[in-house]
């Protein structure tokens, strides 16, 4: 039986990285449909996005499967806890890949250099998932930490983004429309950040059964 | 044991329904603030918020006892799991909410004729939070289903804001500042509109076992 669970768990802990592997490619080609690259990649998003919601429904199942076949206690409790956390946010994640892609078919003639901090903020999400997932597969809080730390640098890059067009928009009214997209295109990056934050702190509490969401040093969210 | 594991559960529910009704009363004082009526109801939001979040981590606590103490499985294991779940749904709701109240802030001198579809867009969001939570509380699956088709409605006021808005800030760059904020305050409340749509979701899940996110019958959601 023991074992038996030890096999279910490896193989959900498998299908969420399966899974997460998808929200990442979906970022990598939503950030290539910003770029104006091809519009084949903008379908492509879809695609994955069909695959990513099969497995948001599968994963869940599986969670409550084990916990009412296993009854686990303690760690595997937490563990399996976090998976079906983790499941939310990672299909999340894969809605925001989507928003992107579909304001970046309207951005797309713009040349890179217009893109200002975006490209910054598509790196910082992306590595933010990498890490939050890697961190969840090996059990590593140090790595989860890092990712929390890492938020507020997307959240000011969202803020310098609002601000910086803001005033180029009032300048400009032929700049309104891509200001507006960039805008909006950097708050769904925003909130790919967010959803890693919230992967890397549900590891920690997974691991040490700590939970550190709303705790005093974490610096509050801007709007 | 089985009463008392009813009497836990009925703890749960609520605890989860006192957390509903601050996250309701955070959406109507935001929108007061939007309204420009005081700054006090934006200070009301803040003091609010730090009481969900006490919750969300204590609900969260509470759930996994539960499972860990009692092994419930089938209908009893589908209540804490949506019970999980309708949990992160308030925690965004109320940061949605702060939201709302932080660009209301700037917002709160425009009279209110000029806030458009803005406090339609607010009525709507709080109708289907506060009918998920009584759909949750009454098992009540006809109402999760109103809830849910209600959603459309709120995406389709927050594409018009942006339609609307769009062309007025081309047209009138005094009008790029307060249009950007209404279109960000929209786009607030369709997430709190989707969040409350969420929860009908697992009710239908918690009372029927019926997973019924990413049906083909539902509509896409916009960006």
């Amino acid at each position: 039986m023991t074992r038996h669970f030890d096999e279910d768990l490896e193989a959900l802990r498998r299908r969420l990285l399966e899974m997460g592997e998808l929200a990442l490619r979906m970022i990598g080609n939503a950030s290539r449909v910003l770029e104006g690259q091809d519009e084949s990649f903008g379908r492509a998003v879809g695609e994955d996005e069909e695959l990513v919601n099969r497995l948001h429904v599968e994963i869940d199942d599986e969670c409550l499967r084990l916990i009412a076949l296993h009854q686990p206690a303690a760690g595997d409790l937490r563990l399996i806890a976090a998976a079906l956390k983790v499941n939310t946010d990672l299909e999340r994640i894969a809605d925001q890949a989507v928003n992107v892609a579909e304001t970046g078919a309207f951005l797309a003639k713009a040349p890179r250099a217009k893109l200002g901090d975006i490209p910054r903020m598509v790196e910082l999400a992306s590595s933010m998932v990498k890490d939050a997932l890697a961190a969840f597969s090996r059990r590593d809080v140090e790595l989860a930490r890092s990712v929390v730390a890492r938020d507020d640098e997307e959240d000011r890059l969202k803020s310098e983004t609002l601000t910086k067009w803001l005033s180029q928009m009032q300048k400009d009214s032929s700049d309104v429309q891509r200001g507006l997209d960039l805008i909006l295109v950097s708050r769904n990056l925003e909130r790919i950040a967010d959803h890693a934050t919230n992967i890397a702190e549900d590891v920690v509490f997974m691991v040490l059964g700590q939970d550190i969401r709303h705790s005093a040093g974490k610096a509050q969210k801007a709007p």
